[in-house]
């Protein structure tokens, strides 16, 4: 994870972000470098403490972005307990109707967040022979999910109300590609962009 | 594409960088909205486009950082001959032996761009059941390719030239993975960040 804000005061902005990972660090292990931000832990946590970091840094005013890499199951990683997530469990014996079904309520049930943001993501599924049909399925998800903005090429388009958009995202990432399978997701939020003014 | 400048005057930044990219513009399809950019080429032109842009970004004072998504091969999106590609074409036949050393002649030869830059990318290959073996092999050639500089949980990070690591880039992209396959790399480039003064 890295937060990119456009301002000569971004290690502010940067430093607002973070005090906002603090009710997550006993549940997640954090690891910075002058690049990014390794976080490891279960995906109700991690993309919590996601969506709050990017939420109080785009409640100020500035034009701010960040990029997430989001993986699961990759074998070249070893496994860490404290990852375990039922909801990958329980995916395992799901139709893909009955996932798309269970991803729409999460995201119905999302909190208000009060801050709108913009996010583009790609959904990777490795190694296995028909990754594209859980690709559609995914953005069939996607399309109904009340936080679609639009397809682009190589990517899915979200806007709305930074919980229900993260919430989208880890249904995305959670509820399709296969449960045991190398599942990645490479995303790019945006607040404040005066593009957009 | 996108390029994050982390200065107030990010505007000027970034039309820096657009700038570098005039030369390209007739043998690449480029289209601009207020996330990111699209880009649809050859890899040639493509790479070399991307590294010009981010070399005269970084050839600034200010911390600015770029985050790229690559993709070939993906079967939801529609073949362009303008794409055509002899590396991925030849790479059919040869094996991965032979594709190491022909990637580490190509860095070897990366034109001089005076900027240092970091990178840390990605790279993923989808549909096929021994994508881990092409991933390996392809971090056989990072490691000896002059450009390495740490492997990270779930990235490889490479530091030099630009000139020699975005050639790094450019070869695992179009070596590694199968030649008709789909292909992709999730990369973020910085330069000029105070974390490392």
């Amino acid at each position: 994870m890295s937060l990119y804000p456009m301002t000569s005061n971004f290690v502010d902005v940067i430093m607002t972000g973070l005090d906002a990972l603090s009710p997550y660090k006993t549940d997640l292990r954090i690891e910075t470098d002058d690049m990014s931000t390794l976080m490891v832990g279960a995906p109700e946590p991690l993309f919590d403490a996601i969506r709050d970091l990017f939420a109080a840094a785009a409640k100020r005013p500035e034009h701010v972005t960040m990029h997430v890499t989001f993986s699961r199951g990759c074998p070249g990683e070893p496994d860490d307990p404290n990852c375990r997530c039922e909801t990958l469990e329980t995916a395992q014996d799901q139709s893909l109707t009955d996932r798309q079904t269970l991803a729409a309520e999460a995201v119905a049930q999302a909190p208000d967040l009060g801050v709108a943001i913009d996010l583009q993501f790609s959904l990777y599924v490795m190694g296995s022979g028909d990754h594209m049909d859980e690709i559609y399925g995914c953005i069939d998800f996607l399309k109904t999910s009340g936080t679609f903005h639009k397809s682009k090429n190589f990517c899915t388009r979200l806007r709305g109300d930074a919980g229900a958009v993260f919430e989208t995202l880890r249904q995305a990432f959670l509820r399709f590609g296969p449960a045991e399978g190398h599942v990645t997701i490479d995303m790019t939020a945006s607040a404040n962009s005066p593009s957009l003014a």
